[in-house]
Parts: C-alpha cells; structure tokens; sequence
C-alpha cells in the first residue's frame, strides 16, 4: 500500500513527497525494492522515521499494519497537517473495533476527528474532519454496490449475502505459504469464513448510509491475479422493480462521480487496473425477488491507495480527482 | 472435454479407445491437435465419423454442443450398448429443457433412457438406465454442496443463492474475445447473470433431491486459470445447528464416497486438478441464520469427463473408480 | 496497439484525439471496445475513416497490419503533418521489406521520408525526417541491450544469439488458438524458428549502429504473462573487459536518456509494465568470452504505443518525454 | 520434490510407500500439507525420520537441500537397498563439485556407487551402480536437447549457448520474494547470471557424452508459470546440415525412448505436464551455421520425481516406464 502511494503521487501534481519511512527495510533506495519507482524517485531512501521526523508535513500516509497505526497517530496528531491512516485502525467506533479486531482501542479520543474516507457516501464527514481512516478494499466494492438500494430503501438490511474475489496483492507483500506463486496459480479458495474483519466495517458504514442496522454475511476468494477486487452482492427486494429503473437510480446516485462508473455489461476488474474507478452494475431479479448489484476495481487504488489520495485532495482542498487516472491499463 | 476423456481413457485399464469423431479437424492425429496425448494415442486419427461407423461399440462419448447431441443419438441407440452424453441434451425433462434453452426437444422419447449421471446422488438411475446424460460442471459442484443440507431439511428450499468461479477452460476451445489470454489474465467478471442455463438444472436436480420445488439464484464468474470450479453456496437455515454436526452429516452422507472429500478447511481448486475429487466443506453462521456450503473440483474431471468414466463405469458393472484417480497435480 | 495509444494519449497534455478509425468495430464506443478507456473517451465512437477524414491533423498514428499501411499512407502524405506507423512497412529499404517479408514494397519513394524512431539509437534521423516508422517490439529490446557494444567494436557482429520472451499481448487482439487463455496459460514455447521477420529488422538496425553488417540468430518465445519482453543477448566479446567496464559504457551511453535504465540487477519486465521504460544490463564473461546483455520493457508501450509517441514528441518539436510515465505498475 | 514423489508413488504398481519424513513439518499428515494427496494417503504422517528408521527399506528417495544428503546417505548406505538422491551431491565428482558448490564434498569415497540419472544418455551406468543421483531439472532438459548433436560431432563442444525458462516451482517452496505470486506474476527475468550451478552439471554430463570438455554460458530465466521448463540451446554446426537430416539423426538417437519424443514443431511445455514426458526439436541454420535445438519438460517429473523413479525402476530391475505417465494434463 505505501509503495501504491508513491506510485500514484509520482503523477501528483501538487504533492511532493519529502521522505519515506520503513521498519526493516530502512536504508534501501526506492528504486531497489520497486525498482518501477526508481525512475520516479532516484536516490530516495527509506528511513526509520519516528513521529518528529516528520512535523510540519502537510500529510502523512501511514500504511502500517492495524494496530500499530493508533500508536503512531497521537504522536502525529498536531504536528502534521492532515494523516491519511491506511489501516482500520480508525475506521470503526471503539466499541465495534474491538468486536471485530479483538482488542481494546489505543486511542480513541483520536476516532471523532477521523472522516470515514469514502467520499462517494461520505463526503460531508471530509468536509467536518481534520484526518481520514482509508477504508478497506472489500468494504469499498461492497459499499459502492449496494449503498443506492440501500439509502433508497430498495432492498432489506438483513440477510444480504457479499461474495467477492480479490487478488492475491490484498495479501500484502509479507511471506506466507498461500501468498507464494506457486500456491496461488492456478488455484481458487474461499477464506476468512463467516468472520473476516472486513464484515464489520461494511455492517457499520451501510448501517449508517441506510440508517438501520445492516447485517450481512461476506465471503472473500482468493484467485489467481495480482490486482483487482470484485464485490457480487445479493439483497432481498423490498417491492417490485426492473432492472432498468434500478440501473437508472444507480446512476443518478453517482451522477457527479468521477470514479464510479454504472454500466450495463458485468464489470471485469480488468478494466479498472491502475485506475482509481469503480465500476458498478446491478440486476432485478423478479423470479427470486432478489437484487444483485456487482462492483469492481483495483484494490490497491479506488480500494486503497487512490481513494486515500482522493480524500486527502479533498482535505486540502483540491479537486478531489487531482492527480488521479480514470484510464486502466489493459490489456 | 472430448480431449479430456481420451486423457482419462489413456489410464484406463478396462476401456480402449476404438474410433474418435470430430467434425473440422478430420483427418488430423490426436497428437497433433493435442501434444499431450500424442504419446498415448501414436496415429490415432479423428474421422468423420456416422452413427452406423459406431455400430457395436461398447460405449460411445458424446462431447457435442447442445442441440446436436439430440440429433445424433437416436441412430445411436440400439446399436451401441451405451451412449455417455456430455451436452445438456438429455439432462432435463422436456419442458424444462425448453424453458432454459429455448427449443423444443428433439428427441424427448429417450430421455427416458438417460440417468443423470452424478452417481453420488443418483446412483439408483444408473442401475434402471441404459444410458447417461453427464451433468453440467456448476451444477455438479453445487449439487454436491447443497444435497446433504436439502436432503435432510436442514435449510430451506428457496432464497438459496449459489456464486460460483470457473477457469477459462469452462468456456471450450471455441475462439471468443473472452477467451483471449490477454483479456482473461489478470480479470475476474460476472456473467450469465440471473439466467445461466445451470441454473435450470441446478434447481431440477436438487428439487429431486429434497422433493420439494428448490429455488436458486445463480451466478458464475470467470477467473484466471485454466481449471477449477468453486461454488460458493448459501442457504438459510431451517433450524438451530453448528459446523461440527453439520459436517458431521455431511461426512455421513459422503462417507462411501471415494470421490467426495469433506473436510475442514475451505477447499482449494487446485487440490483436485487432473482428478475426479470435489472437496466440500459447510458453515453454520449463527449470526445470520445461513449455512454456507463449499465445493471445489476440477470442471473437466468431476465436473465433466471423470464423472462421465464414473458413470460409465457403474453401467458396465465395473467399480465405479476404475482409471479415475483421487490424485490432485500440485502445485 | 492503436487501443494503447489511446491509453498514454489520455495522459497526454498537449495532443488531443480528434477521430478514431476501425474497419471491423466502427460504431462501437472506444469503452464499449475498451473499457477501461471508457472514463477518458466518453461518446468517442470508432469510424469507417479514409485518409480524406484525416486532413488537416497534425499527428496520424497508423496501427494497422503490415502491408495495409504502405496502401494508405500514399494518401496522407501531404494532407496530415505527421504519419507515426507502427506496422513494419516503412521501417526497411525495400529490398529487406521483401526479403523478410515476401512482397514488393507498394511505396518506396516514401521510405525516404520516414525516420526508424528509435529516438536513443537514432535520434538524428528524427530531426531530419516527416514521419515515423516505429521499431517492433522485439528489434527495440535487442536494440538497446546490444547498440552500446556493438557501436564500441566490443563485440563481434556476426554469431550473436538474441533469445527473447514476450507476453501473450505481443499477438495481437486477432482470435488464434496460441492466444487463448487455456492454451496460452502454463505454457512456454519458441516460435518463429530462424526466420521471425524481426530479424531482419534487428540485423539492419544494428547493422547501421556500427557500421558493419549485422548478423544474429532470434528465437522469440511466448510464455504466460500479458504484457513485458526480455531480449537476452549473446555476443562474442572481441576483447577482454569486465562486466564493471562495460556497465560504465552502457551508462554513458545512455547517460541522457529519461526512457533506458542501466541497472546492475536483472531487469524484470515487471517493473516495466504500463511504462516507457526499458531497462538494460550487461555482463561479461570471461570464461567464455561472451557478452550477455539483456534488455526489458513493456512491449505495448516502450516496444510499441509509447514509443511512437516518444517519436511523435520529437517530430513536434515537444521535449521527447511529455506524456509518458517512467512509473512501472507493479505488483 | 518430495510431494511429487509421493503424487507419483500413488500410481506406482510394485512400489509402496512406508514413511514420509519431514523436519519442521513432522506430525503433520500429507493431506494436510498437500490437500491433492490427501485422498492417496489417509492418514500417512511425516515423521522425524533418522538413517536406522530406514533400515531394510529397499528404496529411499531424499529431497533434501545440497550439503544434506551427503550427511545423510554414508548412514544408509548398507541398510537400505538404494539411495535415490534428489540433491546436487552426487551428481559430479568432489573437485567439480567444489568448484560450483563452494565446500568440500563430505563423502567423496560414495561417489563411485552413485549413477547419474539421466537413463536415456547414461543407462550403461545405472546397470553398475548401486545408488542413484537424480539430475538437475535444467541439466536433463539441455542434456536431452544436446547430446545427439554432441555424440555425433555435429556441433563444437565450445561456444554453447543454453537459454532456459523455467516455472517457479523450481524454486521449491521456500518462502521468498521472488516467489510471491505478486512479485513473480506478470513477471520475467533472467538469474544466475553466468555462474548457475547447472552450469558445471551441463558441461559435465556433456563431456562425458561427447568425450571431449563441453564449455557453455547457461541462463535461466524465471517466468509465471508454476511448472515446466524449456531449454532453448545454440552450438556452431561443424559441418554443412539441414534440419531434416539432423531430425532423423535424433529421432534415431532416442528410437527406442519412452520418455523422449522428437518432433517437428515447436515443443510446448504445457503439452509435458504431469508427465514423465520431455520432447525435443531441432533446426539447422544455414545462415549463422548454427543449431538450434529446443527441449521441452516438467521440470517436477522429467526434470525430477519422474526421472528418480524412471531410474529406481531401472535399478530395481523393473521395466524403466513402470508407473510413469506419458500422458500430459493439458489444458
């Protein structure tokens, strides 16, 4: 994810990056653990940056492992303009998190100044607040597809079925056996049954897109592709409809969205490789009253490190697509 | 999955291969259309063949488009002892037939004479039939999820959603955009939404199963790899139950079963490549009141030829595991 | 080809797409065709263009099969400012057109004008020359990993061996049993034994590099990936060196190129890919008096679309590098 | 390797498997380590298994990391029937192995009892020895591209050229970067840049074929797929040839092989996978006086188990092919 970042600031017109921090890697130049960003940024090294490091910046990206972000962030807090926190840390109220992650929260006087960053449902909260918590990629996907039926009261709360595929990138780049090439070619498997952490944090932003409690069960897969997540949910219908009058309410929810896209073919991931867009479609389905609403996209950018740049645009006041593309590469 | 059954046959110590048909390629060796077979098969040759050039074989293996499998086997009948039928041809009473695949049946006077041939579900057919209809990739994988909970009332008959991914290889050697390496790599996408012609069969065989009308939504997706097929199933719980008596139910109902592994952990597509295994496993979600129920296997062993040896096996009263291997090629 | 020009003209600020042509898929959007390019092009449509729908535009790029540009270009010559061709047509004299190609050259009188864009090998000819014939994939990569020697006298001009990989996209998007997915995956194989058509383009390349005919023997393979070449080169060194020397000629040589990286390590395609970068590494082994050099790229855009570009710039009298990224994006 | 025995054992009629050790994974079934085996082998655990746990074992397979083996095997030697080693330890003589190795060999005086396993170039061997030392994957896959053309003196022992791809699960299991699907996926690159240890294997096996000292530069290249090798290799014609004549030379060299197949076009890997299978072709060219001879293979059975057991079976006087498939799983 924080190499995703640099990526995508590479093309950043009005961001500078001043200094990149690591753990064990520190010492390394960019370019020699990616070397697609040596070109980008010759001679920037990784460092062990500690929260002095780096005041007076005007953002801070964290991309740590949860957990370890709400110990990094209250060092930050005041001394940086804005943190983007790429972790789940601050996604979730206390309470919620410690259901899902199973332990207390470190910090959480700190949650009321993070906006959910989402902007496509939750741009006010961008507006009211000094810092962001990224969402997740699962989450995005889910949440774009289902939050129009949702907020229209087309669909119920409960009993809604998310089933999705990711690419094995989600994993991170950590070593373990199911991350290694030869595990993962080849080979599809579902994982994180009834309990991926991933579930309450969609329960909890759809709660508050449809205004009651959402409960639904998600199942991720792993495939065989580096990038890419697609969300294919399943709602009950609240009252008859067509699939015309849905897609035409789906667009109108997305009207003015840069990065959405509602379109009538089945969104492949394909398309949106590199790009910071969802693409999003839906199905009526009379014979068993059943709405299927699909949404793909890149979940290391519109499900990661795109969407954090697109909020932190709108913290900074800049348009919130500065610097970020629409086109994916493909093939 | 014409290939595929000669693969199969090669390990075969029971059956040999006689003749074999195709209609373009004519005349080419088997090794030169599959360089893999060609040690196995040195100067077998594809022939234009008729039904009466069939005319006392032992077994014949239909691997045609739907709607031409229809057309040929009633010159077969008679004068071959059994025909193994691969298309959907004879997998369906008349009028559902029609009703998925929009053309009246051609031959609706044999269909009769087909078991469908998933032997563990079925076997009792194949002992009263003379002849096989293979069942369908998807519909194998979520027949062998589903039956066990169905069977038993244990979930309800409707609402039942089953969310599949397929390799490319599910697709054919048909020449189609999506088909193309450079559009499947690195892609997942829905397709065949609300209306995939499995669905018909799905909901007809497990109506016969539970004996009540079952109602499913169906979606499939296309990943990248060649093989595997992982159904994804959910279904809503009649009662209270838990994952450790649910799956022991399910080891009961599979417990003769060379060929159905129930185990613990989420299944692996790529366990079961080159061999007749499905792997299943279920999951009892207190929360929602659903029971998930997984199935991975290889769409052109189990999913197609293998179980068409399987059944062929059982009607020439030979074990129904003769040349079929448990074996998965992994990585 | 003409789809990833598309793709890096979107990133492009100062060259503007005015129509698009296609014979087979006018009146599809360029996102039907293309999603992914959706977003960028909204309404853009493919037309039935003929050369007199082209007047007037300052930039033509040409991404047809070879043979089929040397039949229009005749027509835009004059009327357009400038032809960027991506087919091999005007790339040889004519007589080396049919030596490799097998056919008459239609236009000869127009080779004159076109300069082999290859802006780091043969920068001058694009100061000099109307338009553009931009290099194949496969005579760039073998291009840039052998000039610095070759144009040294440091290795031999004959009994070179260039061994290459490509990625599956290097076919094309025309419908062949080698480019589906299920026979493409898993599988690496040579092609175009002893005579691939871009030995004769590499040969003449390099034979005016240093001044000496060129002789070498090119086996391209095809092995499981979408996009990215590696061309490994072998070359008699023609007198001792080291691989320390020899780097630091390769880096002069390439001292003020944005687009070609002189790396110690291997060069992996990977940290190519969506970019206009080739990276390029050498080593001397004295053992056998060899020099390995090896050269990676994205074949769609530094071995194709980015490259024309690249060309285009220079004709335009634009720094060479608007508009195109160094940013590989990896994973 | 070690799984692959044990995928091939399953099939193996006269042998069978008694005990499977392993270090940090002992008290682990198979079926849980590899879930394809699983069916094959109930129950069967990997055990901290010593030499005198062997004893009286009339086979045993080592797949352990060079260096071990030659700790192991002095303390089977005598108390089991035969060794067949996987490793890199008995496969040269001490001095050669110092060389590529960097060590001392630590049971120099066990050499002599070891054949080199390569039945098809050194079968007189595996008739005198005791124990057998299974080649390396890239080695049996130049070995069998090389050695007609070196026994008949068709080409020059110096100046050799061997290009090769390999799947990644050459590079075993261990957890590393560049067997992470999301390094090595989209992903090619050479390593082992002029200084891989198949290198000194190639050159030995060779000589001792063509009775003269073999010399060549040997890359490997990476690429993404799991299995399969292809070793492309390049010597200077000695005399005048033409690629029909050359093909009946080693179509007649291999004649009563089962496990080579020469053949005209291009060998695929794809077409060897999961067989015991390597296929060869050859082209003379005329132009650069060069052969171009391409080998084919999986590099876990013929560049590995298959050919282990291929020689076990010769050793134990069964016939060579015994349990070996020549069928590849393709697609």
């Amino acid at each position: 994810m924080g190499a995703e970042v640099l990526r995508l600031l590479a093309a950043h017109p009005e961001l500078e990056v001043g200094a990149v921090g690591a753990a064990t890697h520190a010492g390394a130049t960019v370019g020699e653990l990616f070397p697609g960003l040596g070109a980008a940024y010759p001679g920037l090294r990784y460092e062990t940056l500690e929260a002095r490091d780096l005041a007076g910046y005007d953002v801070v990206f964290c991309a740590l492992p949860h957990g370890e972000s709400q110990r990094l962030v209250p060092e930050l807090v005041g001394t940086v303009g804005h943190v983007i926190d790429l972790a789940a840390d601050f996604r979730l109220p206390a309470s919620v998190y410690t259901t899902w992650y199973g332990a207390a929260h470190e910090a959480p006087g700190l949650l009321a100044d993070f906006a959910y960053g989402l902007p496509e449902l939750f741009r006010d909260e961008l507006r009211a607040r000094v810092h962001v918590a990224a969402p997740g990629c699962y989450p995005t996907a889910a949440g774009l597809a289902l939050a129009p039926a949702l907020a229209a009261g087309a669909v119920a709360s409960e009993g809604i079925v998310v089933d999705a595929i990711s690419g094995v990138s989600g994993r991170g780049r950590a070593l373990s056996g199911p991350s290694l090439y030869a595990e993962a070619n080849e080979n599809a498997l579902a994982y994180g049954l009834l309990d991926h952490r991933h579930t309450g944090e969609m329960e909890h932003a759809l709660s508050r897109v449809c205004g009651v409690d959402v409960q639904l069960l998600f199942t991720p897969h792993l495939v065989p592709m580096t990038r890419g997540i697609l969300a294919t949910a399943y709602a009950r219908l609240t009252s008859s409809s067509t699939t015309a009058t849905m897609l035409d309410a789906y667009r109108d929810f997305y009207v003015d969205e840069p990065f959405v896209r509602v379109v009538e073919e089945p969104p492949a991931t394909k398309s949106t490789l590199g790009s910071n867009v969802a693409v999003v479609t839906i199905r009526v389905d009379d014979r068993t009253g059943t709405l299927l609403a699909i949404a793909a996209l890149d979940n290391l950018v519109k499900g990661g490190s795109g969407q954090a740049i697109q909020a932190a645009n709108a913290l900074l006041g800049l348009p919130e697509a500065t610097g970020l593309s629409v086109v994916g590469v493909a093939p």
